[in-house]
């Protein structure tokens, strides 16, 4: 699998949310071409404010590898991390960052605090934006366009 | 207990973090007079970036109140908030936090990203800096002291 693949399984697991009654947001983690973590929103269902699909997927990549700094590991998400996801994004060492749509209203990396744009981040991922960004996109907007 | 009173326990837990051999940071969360929640950082025993003493906290006073808006909640905590840390206490609808030393290499509220300055933040708690300041920053320049 390669990148757009990587996403195309991110995009999967954000309709997944979706169909959970979650905002549709997906994350994918690889590391040597392997995906060893993938999370969707579970805020609703978790009743936890912070269990956005970013956070579970990095909780479980640790799991995995057993180690709290994900070296050489990519990380694909839907939408643009919140400044809540990218400072965690940061702090576990993620190599490059693709996100899918930019998010104006609640992004954190090319938006609003800017996390990694700061000298008192540590460690800034390589990032790459607006990665299947019509889908991504497109998956939030009908989410929100059927419960108005 | 009172505000000063909160602040001794989210102490007794960054010293109990120290103990374990964690960099000495603890949190505590009100509501209503009560302690609902309490916890230290466990980055290194969890072996997880994202085991910062806020996030633990905010993750148990969820689950105690079993709401993922933790409307009408104070925290306290003996360092300034990293950016994660910042934003996730902005998710969880955090109504006062109050912190202990000022962290200026990694703080996400008064340095860096200053996450709660940004109009993408859609919750500002009340922010009250510098309590038991010295207290605070005594356990953490001990603890580096020692490791040196």
């Amino acid at each position: 699998m390669s990148g757009p693949g990587f996403m195309t399984l991110a995009l999967a697991e954000a309709e997944a949310a979706s169909a959970r009654g979650e905002v549709p947001v997906g994350a994918v983690i690889v590391k040597d071409g392997q995906v060893i973590a993938q999370a969707g929103n579970r805020v609703e269902e978790l009743g936890d404010s912070t269990a956005h699909a970013e956070m579970l997927a990095l909780r479980a990549a640790t799991l995995f590898l057993g180690d709290k700094r994900l070296e050489d590991c990519d990380l694909y998400v839907t939408l643009e991390p919140c400044p809540m996801c990218a400072a965690a994004i940061s702090l576990a060492r993620i190599r490059r960052l693709y996100f899918g749509a930019y998010d104006p209203k609640s992004g954190g990396v090319e938006h609003g605090a800017k996390v990694f744009d700061h000298a008192t981040c540590h460690h800034r991922p390589e990032v790459y934006g607006g990665l299947e960004e019509r889908r991504s996109a497109s998956l939030l907007s009908r989410f929100f366009a059927e419960r108005r």
